[in-house]
């Protein structure tokens, strides 16, 4: 078990400024920042991953096809309770039953539905994987590749190149991610009011989930291009608006 | 526009015990007799729907291949407020604002989640699609066949049988939607309480639609048929149990 009086994330280094890319370490680095807890990030490998998850005794998150355990990051060690937690989603409610606190970013009448939304989301980011998964390939460390290659196309179900899709297949990607947060937008706008957050006026861990993989678009694709300039006028700007309320949180701490 | 001194729900009538089987309408019903508000059904054959609901002022819910408006049940008129409403959801958030001293479906908290939780559950219910359309078929009257046929299979994107499938494609689409139930039995129990209902101790309209849907597998295979067996044993009896906090509301005023 690492000595430290913060809490550790466990994330996988890559070249994009800041190191961090994946949209689900994210999730729970912006869950600490929001919630302003003191952590500090050790970068593993993706093939030390399983290693360094049973040396500290996390749980495995999954069951490979083969039936052995499955580790992942994000993982935590908190040494303040001497616990250690797997999955964005168990973290997050690990954090808000540990640091009552602290901002909460499952409020436990939306427990179920947070559940429910993580479904509906992610059903509607499928052209996503396509449009990143080269990317992040590309910017992940050598030593990482062959791993991530071989468990992203387990479940994607094919193969992905090298570079994202172009032309005709690359228009159609995109278009079908638009409209997967134009009905986003729908949903935040379904009893009238025009929310920004699924938590209202404040941030919760579905709009964490929302901005992390909004954050992970203008990571691969660059702050500066032209598919960024084209998301923050996505549903009448509300997205660009969306993000700048994550700013601040958008800090690794190493 | 009828006159009626109490809500006039819209649904197609059908050979089942109570001549009303769409889920969909069972929505409207449920949300009404949940918050005890008197209301009436009209029965329209399928052909008429387009037609009654042009004539009472209804908005059309979706716009036809052809680019024509397509109108639907359930539809409600309310007398009190001379408002004509359409589309299940929908009507539920015009229940909760012009019935504020009635039960809440859909806290507004969770007005958002509720939208994501219909995108995550109708997707796992695609295997009873499959199940049922044939069933239902068969019950509703042969003028409403020809509609419902051309409809159904344009959602489907695939032609249905007169019968549901046997065999090992039976088998398949059973446990996939099993699968599906022990899904949403998991999101209950996502913070550790073994939530009966989305909205924890008190129905709202999540529930409302998980119950829709588990009625029409009931209502089309029959509750002592061994396929509604197999339901009340799914997750420790946990549908069962769910379920038989409905029976009060599932009642049909004509």
């Amino acid at each position: 078990m690492p000595s430290s009086q913060v809490i550790i994330l466990y994330d996988f280094p890559s070249t994009v400024p800041g190191k961090a890319c994946s949209p689900n370490t994210w999730k729970t680095r912006l869950c600490l920042n929001y919630k302003g807890l003191p952590h500090k990030t050790i970068w593993v490998e993706y093939p030390d991953i399983g290693k360094v998850c049973k040396e500290i005794g996390a749980e495995p998150t999954a069951t490979c096809p083969d039936g052995s355990p499955f580790y992942s990051v994000p993982t935590i060690y908190d040494p303040s309770t001497k616990s250690v937690v797997s999955e964005s989603a168990r973290i997050a409610r690990y954090l808000d039953k540990t640091y009552p606190d602290t901002p909460v970013l499952i409020p436990p009448e939306t427990d179920a539905f947070h559940a429910a939304f993580n479904e509906g989301f992610e059903s509607l980011l499928l052209p996503m994987l396509h449009l990143v998964l080269p990317l992040t390939f590309g910017a992940i460390h050598p030593e990482s590749r062959a791993y991530f290659r071989k468990s992203r196309e387990s479940w994607l179900g094919e193969k992905f190149g090298e570079t994202p899709p172009v032309g005709q297949a690359r228009e159609e990607l995109w278009k079908k991610l638009a409209e997967g947060y134009t009905k986003v937008a729908m949903w935040l706008q379904m009893d009238g009011r025009d929310k920004l957050f699924f938590g209202g006026d404040n941030i919760c861990y579905a709009d964490i989930t929302v901005a992390c993989f909004l954050g992970c678009l203008r990571r691969m694709y660059g702050a500066d291009s032209a598919e960024w300039a084209d998301v923050k006028e996505w549903d009448g700007g509300r997205w660009a608006r969306f993000m700048e309320r994550f700013d601040k949180y958008e800090v690794v701490h190493e």
